[in-house]
């Protein structure tokens, strides 16, 4: 691992091992195994594609045994879905939601997480493009278990991101005439695309372009004007 | 080849088919062996990804010899810049650009094919997401040459998208305020990022969600509220 991926990839792990509570020293142990694979296991099919990397990649980016490997993960497929279940869909909860609880104005608080994680995201990081999406395009199409579990870890953001919306509804920060569900969509849309566009283009610049639209957007569904809101430092999971 | 896959690949290479003019017996014959070798790859690579189809795989798919394959693409590699110059590009151009050609209101007309091309698709079609998007996800993060010739077809896309956008900004269709370069960026990224979702959704009603949110954006830009545009047929270039 470079020590620019290693660094992405400290950042993207944090939060979610920051998550854990203490457990007895037995599980742990195991849970620890089994955490130490998933980790480096979602750092190589996020660089290289689900079907780019093998099992014995994975192990040689651990400590651990190919049997160890084949305990938790009967197959390389157990493994797939499980970055999906079990790295993927908290990561969504942990960037894109949990920022949010504690704001009054949600469209704020997404536009200001686009500003922080993408724009402020490393170059390397942004040349991989968003975990979700890169399963999305490679797997959804030929494998019918990550079809399913991806498209439960997509709507599970479009269904956070639309409570987050009815709630500014309901305070007034939305315009009533909104359908929250589609404007949930249309978000969570422009992110995947964001990435996609990014990934293509590598050129930074486009980023500023890409964000002056979705902040029209985003006005034009608004009750008053949208201003960032700075996040609290305890719910950024940002490096 | 399934007769789906057969109906939605004869819808997209039909258009370019047409673009041809007659050429003398000798050079139409070579020229028609390339093509055909094109795009048996275009639908192989459009279904299974680049890297999961062989040059075995695509020489099966036509009626000519594996020498043939190498006389006209030295590599595989060759073959696959190829599909982005000659069947990606145009296809971008075909589908998306050519068809505003006659439209006062570009915006009604992009909104106009949103509906034809997208909504409109076979669920077949649209499972298989967009061809550039897919190849961006896949082949921009490990190889340097389809990269930039993908980078190339972005900005093709953007920088027409925008000639539209001027031109309707100067009739008086969008707002004296708008910066149609970001506006064009946002609509690219918007088509890609639909495919994505409809690719990881696979639910139809989802188009609906999307479409309503993409259609308030554009009335946002809007001098004039927008409405759908009809395009002469001969200006359609779907199945």
């Amino acid at each position: 691992m470079t020590a620019n991926k290693a660094k992405v990839f400290a950042a993207m792990v944090k939060n979610l091992k920051a998550r854990k509570k203490p457990k007895p020293t037995r599980i742990r142990d195991l849970e620890k195994t089994r955490r130490d694979i998933l980790d480096a296991a979602f750092m190589e099919v996020f660089t290289r594609g689900f079907q780019g990397v093998s099992v014995d990649d994975i192990v040689k980016k651990t400590t651990h045994t190919k049997g160890a490997f084949y305990h938790y993960f009967p197959t390389k497929l157990d493994l797939g879905y499980a970055l999906v279940d079990e790295v993927i869909k908290p990561m969504i909860i942990d960037r894109w939601i949990s920022p949010l609880d504690t704001l009054q104005d949600p469209l704020a608080g997404i536009l200001n997480q686009i500003k922080v994680l993408i724009d402020g995201a490393a170059p390397e990081e942004l040349q991989l493009g968003c975990p979700l999406n890169n399963l999305v395009q490679e797997m959804a199409p030929i494998d019918a278990g990550f079809r399913d579990r991806l498209q439960v870890a997509l709507l599970l953001w479009i269904d956070e991101t639309n409570r987050h919306l009815q709630r500014a509804k309901k305070a007034g920060f939305i315009r009533a005439d909104v359908d929250t569900r589609s404007a949930a969509y249309f978000i969570v849309m422009a992110h995947e695309g964001f990435y996609g566009m990014l990934k293509g283009l590598r050129d930074p610049r486009a980023f500023e372009a890409l964000y002056e639209s979705l902040d029209r957007f985003f006005q034009s569904i608004s009750a008053t004007p949208v201003h960032e809101e700075p996040l609290g430092a305890s719910h950024c999971c940002h490096s």
